[in-house]
């Protein structure tokens, strides 16, 4: 099969693979309808982290070709979502309700497991691991909003949860990427009152609104929390979300939450430091990190069916597994969002 | 009126200070009791963390002398236990729960404000500060669990809560110190099933045992995660206390804490790097700070009147006023876990 392989830094190649097999008897085989790019894919692709040479890729949607012998609830045919993390279902971190740190478990396109971004991966686990999707025939956007579920809308929805976000709330998105768009609709989704979006990208404001944003600060750092404070009486924030991962956006979401509040962090860190001091002496607190996707997928995609959230209209660029090159190089240079690359046909 | 005068480093003597007065409609001068020493004071008494010249102590209990005209839920005579900051309970912080970070509040024994280690204090914002103790001629223990109120046994229930303790959890405490101590007092408190105390001490085990510890690990640093995790099956705890401060203790802290559970942190940090790597790739979070004293107190009270929990056992050093700079000597050299200092007459 045809697969994206990460050869180093910046250098994205379309490659053979070896046809996906069924290796163990919970294996399902999934052709790939469509798959994207992960902000935190540009890690790598930057250098910044690093990443075998091999299959990368860890968002897709696609139908079962196959499956192993064990497999109970999934036939050949059935149009799936792939969290990005496979899942054994059993293990005692699975079962308090924390797949993507499972025992057993790893993440797709990682470490030689076959990555979303090609024609066709292995699942793990799959009875525990994949959300059969209901209906057939969706539409284009439909089906757009159901791959932002793999991660993007999960991860998002993960920062709003690990913050508290609940009814009424005054919460800050900072960061502006999917991931932060995708922090918007859940804050929203969860009752958020008002929403501030820290962003300073024409396009992405207008996404940020469009998601629930009711007020947009372009300024960062401490311009940022002057604005912010000034916003809300000097109190802060209820819930502060950390969607961007690098030490300036940590400090600006310490210091716009208000004491007993919670910094709700999703952002891949690179030398990250979280301000000790104003969590033991404003009392704010610091949770989230790899969301268990699995465990989100099933109430978000009654949302994503209903049409009650879109988070697929972070996709605002589109390509093939020819174009997956410039997919990445896209997404680096900021000319994108996310990138949507379709791959095969969907279920 | 006589109070302990922090001169600099390891100068801790008595002295001489104006007796309080009303200064504001809303204060109380209250005549202590019994006040002592914070392992918080130690950092400034080894001289790792600045302090002003003047008076010092925030934990006490005794007698209101004198009220303000606007002070209407106490007069003269009334017992009460002080929490270690006044606050005003007005503020959008004291009204979200959060009194220890009021707007206009501060602590006790800092900034020239009257200290516990005194025979009075002026108190600000008394009805919105001071909790009054009800009944009278309570035994000697009781009065030793009231002054715990002031501070150490709410910061450890602080730790508990923080770290999201509930009925049938595994719980470390990181910490054989008061606040550690207390730590283990509320974890039980709040239904822990299982209870781990990392002490190496043979008197401070003997406590965390009376406390309701269920297993004493000596072992620190590495030796100590794999410890836990090896009596966890691997899985790690459900909750960890971090009741010290230090790198090592905020590391292992979060070494042993299962993947989605909270480290509850009271310690005061020095040089303390949090693990930002656990928090995102383990979902590990991290809740805690100086605690909400004031908040707490009512319900702790109950429970330490009806003799369910006894939270003044951790003093095993007792003083008066001119013994103070060996009361602290005692808590440095580690002769004592807390010291005790009687002052003047109880309620």
């Amino acid at each position: 099969m045809r697969a994206a392989i990460f050869q180093g830094p910046r250098r994205i190649e379309v490659g053979d693979r070896p046809d996906p097999t069924i290796a163990a008897p919970t294996d399902a085989v999934v052709h790939v309808a469509l798959a994207c790019v992960c902000g935190s894919d540009l890690w790598y692709y930057r250098g910044e982290s690093p990443h075998d040479v091999g299959p990368i890729g860890h968002e897709f949607i696609g139908v079962v070709s196959e499956v192993g012998a064990a497999v109970a609830g999934l036939a050949k045919g059935d149009f799936v979502v792939a969290p990005f993390t496979y899942n054994d279902g059993t293990c005692a971190h699975c079962l308090a309700g924390w797949p993507s740190n499972c025992a057993n478990g790893g993440s797709f396109g990682n470490h030689g497991i076959d990555g979303g971004q090609g024609e066709a991966v292995r699942v793990p686990f799959a009875d525990a691991t994949l959300v059969k999707i209901p209906g057939s025939g969706h539409d284009d956007p439909t089906l757009r909003s159901l791959l932002a579920l793999s991660d993007v809308m999960c991860t998002g929805h993960h920062a709003a949860v690990s913050g508290g976000v609940k009814s009424g709330d005054t919460v800050a998105v900072v960061g502006d990427g999917a991931v932060g768009l995708c922090a918007m609709i859940a804050a929203k989704r969860l009752g958020a009152g008002r929403i501030i979006a820290l962003s300073r990208n024409p396009a992405r404001q207008a996404l940020a609104r469009e998601f629930g944003a009711t007020d947009i600060l372009a300024e960062r750092g401490d311009a940022a929390t002057a604005a912010v404070m000034a916003m809300t009486d000097g109190i802060g924030v209820d819930a502060a979300l950390e969607c961007v991962g690098t030490n300036q956006s940590m400090a600006t979401a310490f210091a716009i939450a208000r004491p007993g509040s919670m910094v709700g962090a999703v952002g891949v860190p690179h030398d990250t430091e979280v301000p000790i001091n104003t969590v033991i002496f404003r009392n704010v607190g610091l949770r989230g990190g790899v969301a268990p996707v699995r465990r989100y997928i099933p109430e978000l995609l009654d949302d994503v069916l209903a049409g009650r959230i879109n988070p697929g209209r972070v996709f605002d660029f589109e390509t093939n597994l020819d174009g997956i090159a410039d997919a990445y190089a896209a997404m680096d240079e900021r000319r994108a969002v996310k990138a949507l690359i379709r791959v095969g046909r969907a279920g």
